[in-house]
């Protein structure tokens, strides 16, 4: 598996567009984005398990129905989120101008918004962005910027494994704290598999990746990530498939984590040797969530404890007397007590823009990693007054 | 029921001391306090659910297992906390001195201790502490401040129900999302109780109060709410005195919420007609917790969608197109959908230093309150600085 420059468009038949339609009227940023396949894609999707749901995501689940889709029209600024039938009628709307004006089918259309939740879209807006489409289309388009709302950096990777290639894209810097799916992603691939062959990989790659991350606890509403292959490539080995997907969906959810609103580092929490996996994961999960061990790291603060405190209220059950943790390569707890450590050169590595934390249990075999970022004085200022 | 001034010291045969010991050498505040009845109490105890569990902890529950107590020694500044053997050696010796120097059962002694996780206590400075304790009780024992760390307002209330007296004092401002019991809180009374009705009585009053308030999501690994009743009053009407019980309780949580790190205000979150008693509990500790509706709060932005997301993330079913929203009185949302409102008004209530937010299901009974603050800049500097 080598990586390569570029996103999505990199996949043999995909290409894209991102432009500014006059949502994102303040800062007229890139606001609408289109993907689209030459051919009818195998596809799959996970979300979001709020129970509070965009109505995009309604459009789009019922379309992904039969496995199939060769387009994903995307706004950004408006999430359509607790907009009534009127919202579920406009994410349609969406769905059959883009696959009137691309001569395509409408149930093989996906719908996605993100942004402000509770506003109408200005579907007037949407209908202008979408006439055109089909010619602005290009393995150029600026998907990547067109999707960001609060976020500073755009997120795409793309892969190949021999004759294949994998292009994905994502957005999201806050309301991230994945349950199932998360944010928006959209990958695709030349390979071929079957809709329930994509399912299962991208569950497996969401849940060691998107749902491992957080920035601030809050599970999104309009969570989504899909994964669409329209086997131009031919068929690909599973396993191989399966590791490159999961590199992609790490490497993706770590620029989420070092984006996240306000963030000025990068916090791996890894948890080696707990019973089992699953307990791992909730653990890790629990560290990279905590506010009090979010602004220690912010503050380059070796302040441990907050990060015993995180491990014990997670829900596993655990043996407090086993727990090392180090910072970095550097032992800063052993069997549940502080060690003496050099406290400057632990300070001079915090400082750095990536810091991992490992929490050794030893208590069996399991083991997971969690991505998140610390909490700074600039999340509050963005999340203060994001709406008004 | 009448409230009246002071805390619990009003209780009759209760009396109480604050100093300073040496702990906090920075601030010179005082960081040591003794609450004693003259009578062995009847006594009762929660503690966190922590799995990382302080030294005091272990120790004050092994000294409860008989249901009897007549003293509560307490230092602040340092937790006791991932200390391992020598920890609970500490807690026990602070206990035994305590015991010697009132002239009581060392296992009557329960011991409590706030503050820094993973440092060991200065022992010695303990040892002077305790040094003429029995001398320096009083009515009028400072104890509210002796147990203070980040507080920065003393927790204290009294009530009288006929001749019967409870009086409290509570600390606690960060580390708070409690789960069973919270931070530290001292219950006295004169009633006369088993220790099996006050331990019913007081999980009761908890659940109502402590657990459900949240600060920061972090639940401590110090956590501890006593009950002591010692009968000098005699017996009491149960119904009366745990609708006292729950007042008490409730005020006290009201003010740690209120004195939450950085906070400007307290937010309470009273979710109507939920399903039943527990689910609306769950929905009102998850808006109580996003960080993203304490952000939006603390910049009196009326941004109703992050209501919406953390009760649709709460893991409870919902119909979300029934839900109805106010702040104070005013309706936001209704059926689901944002209604119009005047948001000059809006924005007023919402910089008044107390804000109501009801969340209406309309699915049956269930009615829970939780109590919260925002989530402001002070936060993080307090925080991000804590310890170096």
């Amino acid at each position: 598996m080598k990586q390569i420059k570029g996103g999505i468009t990199k996949v043999k038949g995909f290409s894209a567009l991102g432009k500014f339609i006059g949502i994102k009227k303040k800062s007229k940023k890139k606001d609408f984005a289109v993907v689209y396949s030459s051919e009818v894609c195998n596809a799959a999707g996970v979300f979001t398990k709020n129970e509070v749901k965009g109505a995009p995501l309604v459009v789009t689940k019922k379309h992904l129905a039969d496995g199939k889709a060769q387009a994903v029209v995307i706004n950004s600024g408006i999430a359509n989120v607790c907009t009534g039938k009127k919202g579920i009628k406009d994410a349609e709307y969406m769905a059959k101008l883009t696959a009137k004006e691309l001569g395509i089918e409408q149930k093989n259309v996906l719908v996605a918004s993100t942004g402000l939740i509770g506003a109408y879209l200005p579907i007037n807006l949407i209908k202008g962005g979408i006439k055109g489409i089909k010619k602005q289309l290009s393995k150029k388009g600026d998907i990547a910027k067109a999707i960001l709302t609060t976020d500073t950096i755009k997120k795409e990777i793309a892969v190949k494994i021999g004759r294949i290639t994998i292009g994905a894209v994502a957005k999201g810097a806050g309301m991230i704290h994945p349950n199932m799916a998360t944010m928006l992603c959209f990958i695709g691939t030349d390979a071929e598999f079957s809709s329930g062959e994509l399912k299962k990989m991208l569950k497996t790659a969401v849940d060691k990746s998107f749902n491992m991350t957080s920035v601030d606890y809050d599970t999104s509403t309009s969570d989504m990530a899909i994964l669409m292959a329209n086997g131009l490539a031919g068929k690909a080995n599973k396993s191989q498939f399966q590791k490159a997907l999961d590199f992609v969906c790490i490497e993706l959810a770590k620029k989420i984590a070092i984006d996240g609103e306000g963030a000025t580092k990068l916090i791996e929490a890894k948890v080696k040797n707990a019973k089992n996996e699953k307990k791992a994961e909730v653990i890790a999960k629990s560290i990279i969530s905590s506010n009090l061990v979010k602004t220690a790291m912010f503050g380059n603060d070796p302040n441990w404890g907050r990060i015993m405190a995180a491990v014990g209220y997670s829900g596993v059950k655990i043996s407090q007397n086993k727990i090392d943790i180090y910072f970095n390569n550097n032992k800063i707890v052993s069997n549940g007590v502080g060690v003496k450590f050099e406290l400057k050169k632990v300070v001079k590595e915090m400082k750095k823009d990536k810091l991992l934390i490992v929490v050794d249990l030893k208590e069996g075999k399991g083991m997971a990693t969690a991505y998140g970022c610390d909490l700074t004085y600039e999340y509050i200022k963005i999340n203060a007054a994001y709406h008004t």
